[in-house]
């Protein structure tokens, strides 16, 4: 003890390096060993989604040289999945309808339904911290703005996003909250050449084709390793994989990261999920790769359990966790949805997002999930009079994950012995031995709420929302015999006393995570004491999300990866640009 | 684009430290400056717990040179205050009654508990990830050692633990499921001079007096500020603020950090926590300090929005979220709690873990948290005949927290209004206006179950647990006149036709967290590429939770802390030793 010993600052430089960087290794650094860049640019540009692509098409506007890299081999990320939907309070076409979406209305919104715990009007920053009320503050301030940008380059073609076949404008996805002023009319949608509206391939296509005439280098199959700090601390490069070699990037200004989530890395979700989630449409290369790659950084992480959430078919997850598409809307009037225990647990019509939470749900007393999975169950009637609407099939018993039975007691039968088919993978979930007897009282209970219109347990049908999206996601056929709904509401049928009985297992999943490096108002990536990492920047997904979970309407992800890119690329303009 | 310039090595590790490291900055350094070391020791033990105490005994007998960091001025963290009971599987207490606690069943008991959603006695692992099973493996295989050895040397002295005045074994928090083959006897406590049963203070004046009679050094007020790391990215050190002084202290084979959970850091709760936390009991320096510090280093960060919950009283924690103590078990019989809409939504008589857990349910379709504040509901039996069992008064109305009316009407009346004048700290949070309704509704049914003695809804007083906890926290007075509860539950009796009611507020609360950074089955902290990050060990509330989120049994927290804490001292010890 109290011996005192030699440490070389060569010892402490260099050992704080190696440790801190984990497995960021300088002897790797290929700028290193050569003294030189292989390429350089203002921004870098990480990623190729709206986000990203925003990101881009601003800098370049700017005046900025941009490079942007794209570890798929294709452009787009989960945009170009997405229905291409962007969510812009206070935009040009309200504006142009005399509807005003004032600021400090719309931040309540956004503040009542991200810190519902929280949330009082008339405490400062509206009972959020300062930091928190600045991130929405953001969004609110940039959106329209950024949304505007792209029109006036000629870099997206966007008009009021109507509800397909409805033709109407859109309920956001709390429209029945006082706080919301402006409950439709936000969601904005590509517009096609020929004048009609696209999803997300055509915004996407919109958006690449901005940055090829825009001669913005594009590095496809290109992975994010590592960034590059100098000794101020500030970051001015990154190294990048392609196909094994190892590519330095110079920025002389910042890097901007605007990637997926990390919902397709197993480890990730189990390590920060709370819940099983069984898979997920994102696409594949939404890893989380920036937590790791900001984490070696120092970046304070946040949010890091979230996700947006969606339903989706649990034998579909099973084949592989990486979907097509969520079941985003159960379709169909007769139907309801319960757990092992045969009771209801939520408004089947409420958002994906919201909806889906559920599952999640503790049952204090059991130490389970009783809602781990859930059971669709409907009637002939939805089977036949809403057939084709996912996941139903065209056919009532057309698909392998469609279970029948001629009675409750049947089904039931049924859907146990799938789940003993699939135990290894559920954690053994199976039905409670009450199920049946509860499931004929549950469905007893709805069928009077179907007749009244009135679902005193979970309030289905009660808002805009789910009665607008009812009818856009669960259209009735055309060409069925069964009768119109001419029941008090919509979205609610009584079951038939007969069967046959229809179920479909329904399990946890998400489009993608939402936790990640927290940034500020400005898109900074923030360290651990809350200072930015100096030339960092971020958007999307492989963020801690600024809106926390809330999915504030249709668009609400693309809209706000696209609005903190717009950010992000601004304020890295304004970086110092080193030219040393 | 494309232009080479040079980067010479100094300004990548030099940078790269910087950055990396976020505020650590190297220059502060008084090591560096002076090329010396103040202290230097084997094994640097940071905190002053159990787990650190173990930590630091463990190490000294080991042959190890260890010096104890506190960053309070007096020693044993929350541990002090707490009952000193110690969950420890197939301990000495349990052989010697003959009872074999097997490893197999002891860890599908744990897998069971800690994963319910992925557990499966079939599955490999249990349906765990091999580092899932290998922590609960670890837990299992050491934490009967880790006290046979403070026994041994004269440490800690412990026997079974007997539930106070009813002098039994304590059932286990999940008692009643069948992976729990020993359901009781694994709780031991300490044992004082004169042979009774001590609790926190005891045990930790215990400890402490190893620690001195070991004359192992005991730094009070000493803060961790940041690791030292060679070139070889070792931990071989550690920056101390010492009343505004820098301290530099060496560590030739490891530092390990045993402290406390971030439950008292504000913005850590904001940022991680899904749901508020209004308080915590926990000692008011568990601020997380571990995480910003292994983070800086590389560490991975997990399970970090857990946390061991338990209710508290509203009003003590708008006073201050520093608590005594809190609502362990809400006392009485004819008592039930509410949420906002009148409704029950938990099993009263669950354990305070698991309870707590209720608060966070979303309801989707009104995007709220409607169980965010619990109200107790009792009547004057309860107010009488268990007065004096926290948080009843001893005398009915002897308590600002309390409220009362002569009807339930006039108790949602007086409920109102208290909830008004705390709105602010409450994000506006109010009743419903069918609360009186439902919740006179919700007693008749409740009474119902008190009479039948089978709580149909949630199962109160079905598991050992409910009804054995239920007369250790909530025994009946002795001088009452009210008639003992000759129903068919001890836990349940029906509420009182008449008035006078009583309300008391609940909030969730914690213990503390236990989120951090992830360790192996060594106690190594590991980096974000699941490597030990070398000379670098982890234990108690300060790392992510070898258990996730589940309370085996009474003596979880502080037994997981003292395993892992003797774990991290045999497997530094063999850390080679830097003399250099």
């Amino acid at each position: 003890m109290g011996d005192k010993k030699g440490l070389t600052r060569r010892q402490l430089l260099a050992g704080a390096a190696a440790a801190s960087l984990g497995t960021i290794t300088l002897s790797a650094s290929k700028a290193k060993a050569a003294g030189t860049w292989d390429r350089e640019a203002d921004i870098l540009v990480v990623g190729s989604g709206v986000g990203a692509s925003t990101a881009a098409v601003v800098a370049h506007e700017n005046g900025d040289a941009v490079i942007v890299i794209e570890k798929a081999p294709i452009l787009g990320g989960t945009s170009a999945k997405s229905a291409g939907v962007l969510w812009i309070p206070n935009n040009f076409t309200l504006k142009a309808k005399g509807i005003a979406d004032e600021k400090e209305d719309c931040i309540k919104y956004m503040a009542r339904f991200s810190y519902p715990e929280r949330y009082e009007a008339n405490s400062p920053n509206l009972g959020l911290s300062q930091s928190e009320y600045a991130l929405l503050e953001a969004s609110y301030d940039n959106a329209s703005d950024a949304i505007d940008t792209l029109r006036e380059k000629g870099a997206l073609k966007v008009a009021e996003w109507r509800m397909f076949a409805l033709d109407r404008s859109a309920p956001d996805y709390l429209d029945h909250v006082p706080e919301n002023k402006v409950p439709t009319g936000r969601a904005l949608g590509p517009v096609k050449d020929d004048g009609t509206m696209g999803g997300g391939v055509e915004m996407m296509a919109q958006l690449g084709a901005a940055l090829r005439e825009r001669n913005i280098p594009i590095l496809l199959g290109h992975r994010a390793m590592r960034l590059i700090v100098n000794e101020a601390g500030r970051v001015v490069g990154l190294e990048v994989d392609s196909a094994g070699q190892v590519v330095s990037l110079r920025a002389r200004k910042a890097v901007i990261f605007a990637t997926g989530g990390y919902v397709h890395n197993p480890d990730f979700v189990a390590n920060y999920q709370r819940n099983h989630l069984y898979g997920s449409c994102a696409m594949p290369w939404a890893t989380g790769d920036f937590i790791n790659i900001a984490g070696a950084a120092g970046a304070r992480l946040g949010n890091m359990s979230g996700a947006w959430r969606t339903q989706i078919l649990l034998e579909e997850a099973l084949q592989s966790s990486k979907l097509a598409a969520g079941v985003f809307f159960p379709p169909g009037d007769s139907m309801l949805l319960v757990n092992k225990y045969g009771v209801r647990v939520v408004n089947e019509n409420r958002n994906y997002n919201d909806r889906t939470e559920a599952h999640g749900i503790y049952d204090a007393s059991q130490a389970e999930y009783p809602n781990q999975l859930l059971f669709m169950i409907y009637d002939q009637r939805t089977a036949e009079a809403f057939a084709g609407a996912y996941p139903l099939p065209s056919k009532p018993s057309g698909a392998t994950h469609v279970m029948t039975g001629d009675s409750l007691k049947g089904l039931a039968e049924r859907i146990e012995q799938r789940l003993k088919e699939v135990s290894s993978r559920t954690g053994g979930f199976s039905l409670a031995p009450s199920f049946a007897d509860n499931l004929k009282a549950t469905i007893s209970r709805f069928n009077g709420f179907a007749r009244s219109g009135d679902d005193q347990d979970f309030h289905r049908g009660d808002a805009a929302y789910d009665s607008e999206w009812h009818l856009v996601f669960s259209p009735m056929r055309t060409d069925t015999e069964w009768p119109a709904n001419d029941g008090p509401s919509v979205t609610m049928h009584p079951l038939r006393d007969e069967g046959p009985y229809y179920a479909i297992i329904l399990a946890a999943g998400a489009l993608d995570t939402n936790g990640g490096p927290v940034i500020d108002a400005s898109a900074r990536v923030l360290n651990t004491e809350d200072q930015p990492i100096a030339g960092l920047y971020g958007a999307g997904n492989c963020i801690a999300s600024p809106s926390r979970e809330a999915y504030w309407g249709a668009g609400h992800t693309l809209a706000l990866s696209l609005t903190f890119g717009y950010i992000a690329a601004n304020a890295a303009h304004r970086e110092p640009r080193d030219d040393a």
